[in-house]
């Protein structure tokens, strides 16, 4: 039993007062999960959420892990895709749970991306006013983005996210392992959260990132491990001083506005979410040298990391008339202004108010496709 | 304006941290919310949820005085009755909220009793991830019971409140003068909920209540203003040590259970919630006595002072092999054993772990129609 000895490369703690909880990142433990689920929630039931070929690659050993610990254990599969995060999948899940009796006592566990994490939280925060939260993610993104927040959630026909709650998984169990079956665009998708939070506070890790890009994108487990632990924790550090995002937390958006914008227009359906944040983050560190906020050399060192990490950089070609139309519908804004992330340098950002005409320049997108 | 000078009664306030709260009760005061309302909000635009006869009744006010006070108001009326608080009328909200433009500066006001006010706040608590919520009840049961203690929710088909939150006002506002217009039965199971807090936590409040029941629910603004307050004060303090319904808050299902399984069994409509609630305590009382952890006497005094509130004490003439059945699916439980909240006496109360064939004598229910 070597396997079930080996210990996880690394463990984060997010600080969050009582809702504190660990993440734990391995390499091939995701049948080591079932007692560290049992142990952090103390629940005797578990349902797994899942979708069907996730399920079927990794609910088995999962499981196994679960039964073993002492756990009843049910898989729930909601259908692929973000189609799937809606009120009518979360409602045949409550079905689901009632059916399998659960009660406070039977934690959920997402096992999957970020869909499955947004949409099972949703659940595990609102069944029965909330039930012990378990996030085991299989995809980068989710690793570096999804399971740092307490973001959960569901889409609206109107909208993104638009229904949803702030709630903490009692722990996140990452097995790096999972991601070798992850379609290559997907990891480069997690890449660019990981590079935004090196981008927005840590000029070292953005180093490190320049200097071992090819290593982390090619999951070697130690340089992936480290990576993804500082990116998590530089998201840990941003939501525990501000967990329900008020101030410090907008920092996260960076790259977001115009991310969200293409988003919209395109349907969701061109672009991954970190594409279109990569896409954002670059236009955003563009403009961030042209109002005067950072110095010029931000914007090419920026673009070149996310074109090595096979991210796309130059903005759709949709009207500006039409990017104007769909910033304004972002959610979080209070008033005609927008709350815009610029950086000052690489490892150090800030929220500006900005008028939609103020962050989209004359000539836009033709103009940002050439200066960035 | 002397109206408008005209301090309230009294405010208390609920101490939850960072999101403690006041709850200021006052007489004839609707017209002086808007201000009030827009100070604890900070928000720029008001959703007032409420039912067709309320709304009616008390809008117009209510409304007037957020309008003066700069807001931006819409109107979302739900229809009458326990059967609108579900999945299906929160996402009719949604819809309502996004056509008003709401976003996270618009308070969401729930106008009315119960329902309202979990329907309602469920919305608040998932909206955006959550907007202000500020609760105006015009009954006597939600002044008493739901605005302490963050419980919001929604019903399913397979039972009540099986999906909500914990999400705390920023502000409760009640106008003890809306209750002229509340039928009697409703203002008598009011009293039940007060009664309950007194039973638990303060044998003086009780013993007040015994002097003065008839002032109180004959609606004498100090008499009536003092009795919520600390009744609302003691739930408070009940939840603001226990805010997520780990261990002491409990004590606060006394009567519950077996109220909880009388309006399973009657199917929701023979009896108001606080009218089951008393019957459930004037039941608990006895079996405290019977079970040997209250003296004589408590059972008796107890169910005199639930009589005089006009409130019924006798269990409904079901099986009893109906009644274990309807003990069995309360959600709360986390094995065999039920946590049933008894008496040690008039003013003081604990959870002891019973099997429900313990709870329920043998010949029950009509053993106890007797002996009650």
């Amino acid at each position: 039993m070597a396997a079930a000895e080996q210990p996880s490369l690394r463990t984060l703690r997010v600080h969050l007062e009582e809702r504190s909880y660990p993440i734990r990142i391995g390499f091939d433990t995701l049948h080591q999960a079932g007692p560290a689920i049992a142990d952090a929630t103390k629940a005797n039931r578990a349902a797994v959420i899942t979708v069907p070929g996730v399920g079927r690659r990794y609910g088995a050993p999962l499981e196994r892990g679960l039964r073993r610990a002492g756990l009843r254990v049910e898989r729930l599969v909601v259908p692929d895709g973000d189609r799937s995060k809606n009120l009518r999948q979360a409602a045949r899940l409550y079905d689901a749970l009632l059916d399998f009796g659960a009660d406070r006592g039977t934690a959920v566990v997402a096992l999957g991306g970020g869909v499955v994490g947004d949409l099972a939280g949703f659940v595990a925060a609102t069944y029965l006013r909330g039930v012990p939260f378990v996030q085991v993610p299989t995809t980068l993104l989710a690793m570096a983005d999804a399971s740092v927040g307490g973001k959960v959630g569901v889409n609206l026909p109107q909208g993104k996210n638009l229904v949803g709650a702030f709630y903490q998984p009692k722990l996140v169990w990452i097995d790096l392992a999972t991601l070798r079956t992850l379609p290559a665009r997907e990891r480069a998708a997690g890449l660019a959260e990981m590079i935004k939070h090196a981008a927005i506070w840590d000029a070292e890790l953005f180093a490190t990132f320049e200097a071992q890009l090819e290593a982390v994108a090619g999951l070697e487990p130690e340089p992936l491990a480290a990576g993804l632990e500082k990116s998590c924790a530089i998201k840990a550090e941003v939501v525990s001083r501000d967990e329900r995002e008020s101030g410090l937390r907008m920092l996260l958006n960076f790259g977001h506005t115009l991310g969200h914008a293409i988003e919209t227009l395109s349907g969701y359906r061109r672009f991954l979410h970190g594409e279109a944040v990569a896409i954002g983050m670059a236009f955003a560190a563009v403009r961030s040298e042209a109002l005067g906020f950072a110095s010029p050399g931000v914007a090419p060192r920026l673009r070149e990391l996310l074109e090595r990490a096979g991210l796309p950089t130059a903005p759709p070609d949709f009207p500006r008339r039409a990017y104007l139309e769909a910033l304004r519908v972002d959610k979080k804004k209070r008033d005609r202004h927008i709350r815009f992330v610029v950086l000052r340098e690489l490892g150090r950002a800030e929220v500006v108010p900005l008028l939609p005409a103020e962050i989209l320049p004359r000539r836009f997108p033709a103009v940002a496709r050439r200066s960035s």
